[in-house]
Formats: structure tokens, C-alpha cells, sequence
């Protein structure tokens, strides 16, 4: 059942979804967004002002998607069953809304089923606590505004959250930088390609922390030259 | 090639895509974009600050997508080119960004290819010019602001355009009210809820224009008060 | 029943408000909303993100008020029941959202209740409509998202739209320039005085016109040579 | 003297205000802004964009109000006249303000006039030294911009701050979820509320913990069903 | 005097200063701000919020520079002695703020004396006289608020507003696409590089217009291909 | 070469740049921005959305100045090959941007040529190594999102900054309460002025913390009273 051939996606619950191979997980978890999302040419980060509840927030893990209304987390619940250890809940809400849609309950709960952490185009409160209990929280805002429970929204269809389309399955990493999607089927690639990426880092680093110029380790003058650059005194 | 089996989207470009039904989008220019969202089950919109650069724009058309980098417009020129009569371009940015992609000579240029308007997820300019030429542009922002034309993107994958997922030959529709994104497959089922639904409406109008109350055509008094309502003086 | 005595105000519907006097009203409603939130000594003021519908929308009247809940617009409907000849509805929501509360069914149940124009917190749609119709709006938003009926609000309880307290009764002006709340008791005496600054005014636009200085009409000079203001050449 | 007796509030300080009861205030203390919140129904919460100066930063207290004009802190210093051991200041701008209202010198001297903190819908400055100071400021924005003392506006009369109503007297919370108004003729209520609704949430909490679903704690599987949830796999 | 050379600019009035060619002014008048932002090498913008009061504003002339305070206008009144025939006020605000600094009565003084509109980053009112008077205003916003007279801010001072560094006697020209300056010293080389783009554009059009590509007209296939587009079916 | 006799700053790289005595800027470095920007008058602040990347971080150094293009950061890398110990690169963006500018690369490039620090109107990335590394950064936004190496912009010419005109060679100082620009001509001047409003301070602190209100040490009372302030009880 797909997106083009059905058409209310609401009030839907997709079950057997595909979730991403383990070990790759495992392998992208080593690696920062800014270098997942470079490794998959600079594509599948979400929108820079999804930011973690606390400093040093991390996470990576396969998707269980949820689509919400504002003002309403009905479907928070309705996503809990659906969780295996290891999965990231990532909630988008159909119009822009920064309710307080999760707490420490539902924390709770979400880590009892094996959430590894929540990326959610809302708002979250019990801020105290989700530290407290070290539970990463990615979010558009912070605050304490309570939810109601009365309207069907959907879970494991594609969603759009935070200008990133995530389809169930499919690799969620955030750290301090922000947030990446990784498409399940591409999963490999770019962890393969994030690791070739970061052996070619360590080497360049430790010659610019030598003094060589990023001018002359990538080449830059000549084409500086022919741009028509201009050194003046 | 779909989006999961092929690593790097940038520097694509799709020739051969299925337009939607042109009968179809015909039906479909007929309705408002508040009318068709609400027939698709209240998804699709774009976000609202997406905005006519002049008053009673509209349009309605089969999406050519293209995706570009911010401050670079260099693939619009590659999108003419897979213009054919009744599209829209519907651009995306990689990153947020009201630069002026967008100005009177490419609308000369897409309305010679068969293009009837523009949903932009960044700036456009020559506004005045647009607005006599009559070329209707949905925007983030308008702004002078001139890009380069140096930078790979891509035209008709799919793109997160202010919120709302476009594949290429999607209907698009905008009005005063905002911009709507049809799926090509669900199209023709979209356009007969449409239907049903206005003329369910026009009905209402009349009774409600004669004094008759929506608590009492929809029947709301009951639920109200088994929620709770109370009434005091 | 003031807020002061009754922990819930939810789900409370105040019949027997006291409107401001419609004389009163009627001579407010020669005045712009500057003159008047002059007059008030500069209070009133709602925040400057609300704006007119359409070019020229411009309303005066007695406050029927609502609470709402993001994303349910089912007090509007109950609110029109409370509605009388000469009312403006002003509408607020618990937390901020730009979801299309109001279109033009209930723009046309309003005005068959006696309702002059909206003012909300919120967003509306069916924009070409309610133009068409001359009803006039003052919103944080247009936005086509439709809303649910599900959750009980408010009618005629204090509430505070867009940064200022209106309760039900208080004479709201809105024009070009903005929104602004006068309190019933206090509405004679704004209406005095807006008359008399506004009597004040046209003398000195013909002054000025004629190329007097303010610096001298309105004996600036002194009191800046005082705060040590320099010419320098 | 209330707001409806009066035109001009400018430039009144109002002396002999009630507070609410200390004890109470002592018993709200022990409650989170969220909790608090939602044993008030949903209300009272200011908007999310006011933030802690510092992680951690918490208040509870009796309000003093202060209505500021944009640059101008001259209020603050005659509002530091009227505090009493245990009082939240609680200043509010007649029209948006980020400039630093607030630094290290009047939170040593509202510290030596008993208080217990700053809610301000504006900037603040010092940041650093009202963090050593252990000093809780919830504000809109941190900036070193100063300000002037040239305008009168007043202390202890009604304001809305960041949207929410205060009045003299209120209890105000402030914790890392955001900022609540108590109205102090409901606080005993509202303190009783919270504390049934946090003995309630304990039990749940554990439950959650081992496993169970909300759907089950809370019966939420007829009602999903009732309202049209389908599963798919 | 520099600004380098004087501690504290506030309370300054520069009274000689020198304005750009009124011959080149004129010349620039013709071109829109896309077409001289362009010609300047794409610098010199303000930012895209200004946006003008009514549609069709335009405005074009030599700077006379004004600093102000938040909620304060005082320097407006300074300023206006300062203007001659063809004078654009630009006006700059110590930190963000949307009061209305601007209403009628001033248009009329400023009129008076010469100046041909405003530019200003702060909000304006009385915008239904102003449109009645065809004066052009590109604001940050529209507000009723008022403002005091009370502190000195500084007339013909080098201003940043809205983003872009402004000097005394630079020309400013504004339309529907934003605000731009031209240094004085530069003028006429932007308006001689100006009148070549724009005769080198209708060519351009034209080509256009009967179906030539861009891709073909900018000989953009090889770059692409070298830069590694691929199309595929 | 000044910004008023050539019209084309992009491009251009000047090396002789005349830096703020060092002397000086170690001066500057013992005061807080908000002591700084008092002492100048209350000018030359950058806007309050520029924020340290991690709590703590302060800079004090003359700066480098790159105009940047949105998404790209070559000037980056031609920038370093300027720096001397103790500069601050001050990095402005032709348009508002948030793209990740800058990284740990740049950042190890950056010290290893002298540089104590960036301030940035763009986007920041690699949040958690910079940290790691104490390397103050100020910036509009964290943001994962790669840049291209594809256009000229400048190096050391006058940029604006997050509404700061920066200079190059002019003392750059940042902590908690935001950024402060002081020209090189007027720095000693400042610093003079830091000193003996500093030294002033202390003296108001003691007597604060002993109770006494600003009031009376301010001598306000009577100000207060002619401007009309009223007590009531």
C-alpha cells in the first residue's frame, strides 16, 4: 500500500515495516551528521531549528514514523506498540505547532518498548526529567502546553518532518549539529561512504594544525587566480 | 531509479515522467486549494508562508520539480527544457533561502516552454514585471537578490517544497490560499470528493445565510453538552 | 463569575455580557486606530503581526469573545449563537497556530447574525470569498488547513488575542494600521479624546504642509540644545 | 481602581497589593510548570519562546508587575521599591523588545528587596554574573543593549506579559518547560489539583516502565477503533 | 569628522553634506533595484523584510540619514530641517523595534521639504493617508504604536539599516523587489553598467520568448556536462 | 582603495590591514560587551540572535573580515592565510544564510595561524569538536549543511554583520551578552571609558546589595514626581 494508491493516509497503523539493517545502524552510529549528510551529497538533513533538549544529546536508530495533528498526541500511544528496540520515533505534526506532545510518561514508556530517542516536529516538556533519564529528545521547541487525544492520525506512513522526508525504516541520526535521514536501501552506501570520508579528515587535520594552508592542501590558488581574484595592499 | 536505490539525487535529470491526466487536472482547477485539502483528507498543503506575489493569483498544473542549491539557479534553465504545456515548476532549496532565483526573463522563457506558474521555496524578482505579464508565483519572499549558476541539483526527483513532499507529475494547485499537492494516482479521486463536497456546501450557505445556526444544521448541541458545555448569564 | 473565582474557564459559554454602549461605538468608529491607541495613552494595541485580509478591511464594534483550541474551530460555532447587530468576534487560541479556523460558511452565519468583522489569532481561509463578501478580518494567518470539532473552549471570557486583554463587551477598531482593545467603561472618554487630538491634528498638517518645522511648532529646539544635540558642518 | 474605571494605567504604582498565601505558594513550589498547568486546565502558560537564562533556572513566587516601554527600565527601579520577601518581578513592554532591561545591578538590588527572580518579555544582560549569582531570569532574548529612564510606566497594575495575564499578586512558576500564572484567588485549588494529579501519575509511570501500553492504561483501543483506526501490514 | 576619529556619534547633525549627482540620480531612476544591485556586482541590499506600504511604491533620491532609539522619533523632527528637494530619509533604529515612528503629519513636513519618501527599518502607520498622498514608505512593518521625544539619536551619520551600510548622500532606490544604495562615488559607473545590462536583457527576452533556450542562449550544455549532469529516462 | 572609489568589492583580498593596537584589545579583553558597549555610547552592537555555540565562550581580537556567499565558503579558506595571532575572523554572508560555514577543519586551520576565535552571520558545524577544543565561536545558527567552494567573495574589506559595520583591524569582543564591534581609531578611548564606568560600578553594587534602592542612590524621586507618577494603595 503506498502513498499514490491510497488516498487518506489517516488513521492507518503499517505494522511489518522494514526497518534498517542492524549493523549498519550500528556502523552509522560512529559518525556525525555533518558527515552522514556530506557522505550522501549533501542531502537528508532536517531544518536547523530542531535542536536537542539537552547538550550532548545523540542518537541513531531505525524510524517508526508518526503523523499528528496539532494539539493532539493520540497517536504518541498508538506508536508505542509499534516499537522494537532500537527504533527513533519521528513525529511530524500536519501544520506547524510547538504543543507539548511528550513527556517523561511517554518516555517512559517509548524506552520500555526500545526507543533509543524521539525527533519530533513539535513541541516536548518535562525537560527535567528526559535529561534526568538521559532520554534524547530532538525537537522544534520546549514547552509545557498539554495535548489532547481525540483525533486519528497515522503511523509508519512517510511523513515530512522538519523539511526531511522519512520513510519508516529509514536511519535517523542527530547529535549536536542536527539531525539526517538515511534512506534504509542506501544505508551501506553511505556508511561506507561516511567512513571513506572521515579516514580522508584526519589526515588533512593534522597538517592545517601545522600551519599548511587549506589554500595549498586542496589546490585552491590557480582556481582562485582564474575566478579573478585580487590581492591588494 | 527510485529515491532507495540510488545514493547521490544531484545532478539528475528525469525526462520521461508521467504527467498527471490533463482531464483530471482540468477538474481540479475548478476547486479552491481549501476545498481540494480538505477532499484529500486535510494533507498536502504547503506551509503558509508561501504567498502570491499579487493578489488573485492562481494556478493549477502538473508538477516539473526541480531542486536547487541556495544563492544558485543554474537548474531552472535545465528545467525549461522538460517544460511541456500545462506544467508547474515547483523549486525546492537544499537550505533556507530568499535569494531571487526567479525573474521576468525565465517566465518569459518557462511560459514560451508551456509553463502556467511558479511555487518557489525561496525568493523571486521582477515582480512587477510578473504581475503585468500575468505569470502567476507562489514564493517565500521576494527579494532582488541575484544567484550564480554554478552548482549540480536536479529536475523532477522528488522534493520537500515549503513542508509538502512533490513528485515530478503531481498536481499542484494554488490560490489566496495557499498551495496543495495532488498525487498523480489519487488525482481523479481527489477531484470527485471535490465535487461532492461543494455541492454538500452551497446547500449549507443558504441555510446559514437565513440564520440558521451550525449548532443546529450540524447538530452539535448534544455533543456539546455531553462534553460538558455549560451556559451562564 | 470573574477569572478570579472559577479554576476553569473551559467550557464556559457567558451569555449576558454588557456591550458598550452603541453610540459610543458609532462615534469610535470615525477614528483610526492610532488616534484611538493615542487617546487610550498608548495601550491597547494588539501585536502588529495582524493583518487585513484584503487592502482596506476596516471594522468597529462590541467584543463577542472566544477561546479556541489550535486546530479546532468548534466555539466559532457556538459563538455565533451569542452574536448581536454591530458585534465583532475577536478569537484567541491556547497556543499559537495558523491553522484556517474561519472561511466563508461562517463568515456568512456571522453576518446573518449581525456580525460586523473577525479578529483572530489564528488563520482563515476562503480569502477570495470573504473579499468577495466585504466581511473584514484581521489574522495572524491565511492558511487553507481545515480544523477539527472535537474540544470545548470558551465564549465571552476575558482573553488575550495577539498581546492585548479584551473582555467580552470592549470596543475593537481595526484598520490599516493595526488592532486595538478599548475597554467598555473607558470608551466615552477615549472617544473625547481621540476627537479632541484629532481636532488638534488638522492644524497642524496645514502647517506643516506650508513648510513649518515640527522643531519649531512643537518648540523642539530648546529641549534638544538641553539633551546637548551638536551641529557640526 | 481597576482597568475599567481608568483611562491612563501610565505612571501609577499601586502599594498595598494582595498576595497570594504564602503557604500556598510554598505548595505550588513542589510542582513542575506542566503539571501546574494542566491541574489548571490547560491554561496560564506564557509562550514557549521565553527561556532560562541559564539550564536549571527555577522560580516560584508572588508577582510584582511592571509595564516597560521599548529602551526604557526606568520602572524597574520603582517596582524595586514595592518587592517583599518571596516576589517574582514580572515586567511586560508595550510593544516588542529584546533590548537588556536587566543586568547584575538590579538583580542585587531586587535580591536585597527579598525577590526571587525576573520573568521579562524582553532581553537581559550580566548573564554570566546572574548565573554566578544564582539568580532565576526567564526572558525573550539576552542582549547587552541598554536602556534609558526617560518614560513612565507603572508597577502593579494588570499586564499581559509574553501572552499570558498578570495580576499583582499571582503566583508565577517558571521551571526549564516554561512560565505559569496562578491566579492567586484559585492557588489553594490549583495546588490540590497538582498534587492529586501528580499522585496519580506515579502509579502510572511504573506501570509504563514494565511495559504496559497507554493504550491499555488508558482504554484507548475501542475508541481508536470507533473513530476509524485501521492496521495494515 | 569620521566615524573613526569621534568616540560617540549619538547627538550629531551633520549639516554639509554632499549628495550624489542629482544628473546621476536621475539616470538610476530608470532601472529597477534587481537591474542596479546587479550592476553594483550583487552588493548593496537591504534586507528582504522591507517591503513597501502599498503596492507599486518606488522611490529613488539621495540619502539623509537619521538614527534612532526604539520607541523614540525626536531625530525625525531634526532630520526634516535637514532635507532638500529629491532627499530620501533612511532611518535606522539602535535595536529591532516595530513601533510607528512615521504617520502622516511627518509625511507632510518631509514632503514639504523636498523629500520624495522613506526607507526605514521600524514600523510606520496612518498607511491609508500615506497611500492617499502617494508617499512611498518601505518599512519593516506597520504599527500604530506611537513613540516618544525623548533622547538624541544622530542626523547624517554612516547608518547600517535594515542590513546595508548607508552614508549621507548615497543613492537609494527601492521598488517591489526591496531597497538598495549606490555610494555616491560609484553612481554613475552602477547607472552606465545598469543601462548596459538592461539593453543587453531585451535581446535576451526576446530569444526567449520565441522558445530559445537558456541552456542554448548561455551556452550552458558543456559546463554541465562537465560538471556531470546526467539525464536519465 | 575605499569602499566609495571602487565599485566591485568582491574579489579582493587586502593583506595590510592596520590591526588595533594589541595593548588595547588586551585592555578591552578584561570587560564585559555590555560594560564595552555603554562605554561607547550604546553603539556598535551585532543583533541578539548571534549566540555562542557553547556556554562560556568569549573572544577578544582584531578582526579579519571575509564577505561570504550563501552556501559558500571558499573565502574561508583564503581568510586564514591573513590571520596573525590574536585576530577574530568576522565572517558576513551576502544574504541571510545558515549553512555550516565553518567546521573542526577550519577551526584547527584558524588557530594554527593565530586566530582566537569567529564570529559569523551563517551557520556553524562540528559543534561538539569545537567545543572540545575551546574554540570560541558566535553564530546565527549550528547547522550541518555543507558549502560549496565556487564563488569570489572578499577579504578584509568593510563588511555588516549581524547589523554591526566591522572594519578590519577593529577590536571584536564577545561573550554571554552578545558581540560588540569597537573601531581601532576610538579603542583606547573605550577602553579608558570601560575602566571608569567598571570602577563606578562597585561602589552601586555594595550599596544595592545593602538595600538601598536605585531610587535614592540615583537621586530619581524627584524626576519621577514632574514626570507624574503616582502611588496609589
Amino acid at each position: 500500500m503506498s502513498m499514490s494508491t491510497q488516498m487518506n493516509q489517516l488513521g492507518v497503523v503499517k505494522r511489518g515495516i522494514v526497518r534498517a539493517d542492524r549493523a549498519v545502524v550500528q556502523q552509522l552510529s560512529r559518525f556525525g551528521v555533518a558527515t552522514i549528510h556530506e557522505a550522501m551529497g549533501r542531502v537528508g538533513l532536517m531544518q536547523p531549528y530542531m535542536r536537542p533538549i539537552y547538550a550532548g544529546a545523540r542518537l541513531c536508530g531505525s524510524a517508526v514514523t508518526v503523523l499528528l495533528h496539532p494539539g493532539d498526541n493520540w497517536m504518541m500511544h498508538v506508536a508505542a506498540e509499534q516499537l522494537q528496540s532500537g527504533d527513533v520515533v519521528v513525529a511530524a505534526v500536519t501544520s506547524e505547532n510547538a504543543d507539548g506532545f511528550f513527556g517523561d510518561l511517554l518516555a517512559t514508556s517509548f524506552r520500555a518498548r526500545g526507543a533509543v530517542g524521539l525527533v519530533i516536529d513539535g513541541g516536548v516538556r518535562d525537560v527535567r526529567d528526559l535529561t534526568a533519564m538521559n532520554f534524547p529528545v530532538f525537537s522544534r521547541a520546549v514547552h509545557a502546553k498539554g495535548t489532547i487525544k481525540a483525533t486519528l492520525g497515522s503511523v509508519n506512513i512517510p511523513v515530512v518532518c522538519a523539511g526531511a522526508l522519512v520513510n519508516p525504516g529509514d536511519v535517523v541520526i542527530a547529535d549536536d549539529d542536527g539531525v539526517v535521514v538515511v534512506p534504509a536501501a542506501i544505508a551501506q552506501q553511505v556508511a561506507d561512504a561516511a567512513a571513506a570520508r572521515e579516514a580522508n579528515e584526519s589526515g588533512k587535520r593534522a597538517k592545517l594544525a601545522a600551519g599548511v594552508l587549506g589554500l595549498d592542501m586542496y589546490n585552491m590558488r590557480e582556481p582562485l587566480e582564474k575566478a579573478g581574484l585580487r590581492y591588494i595592499d
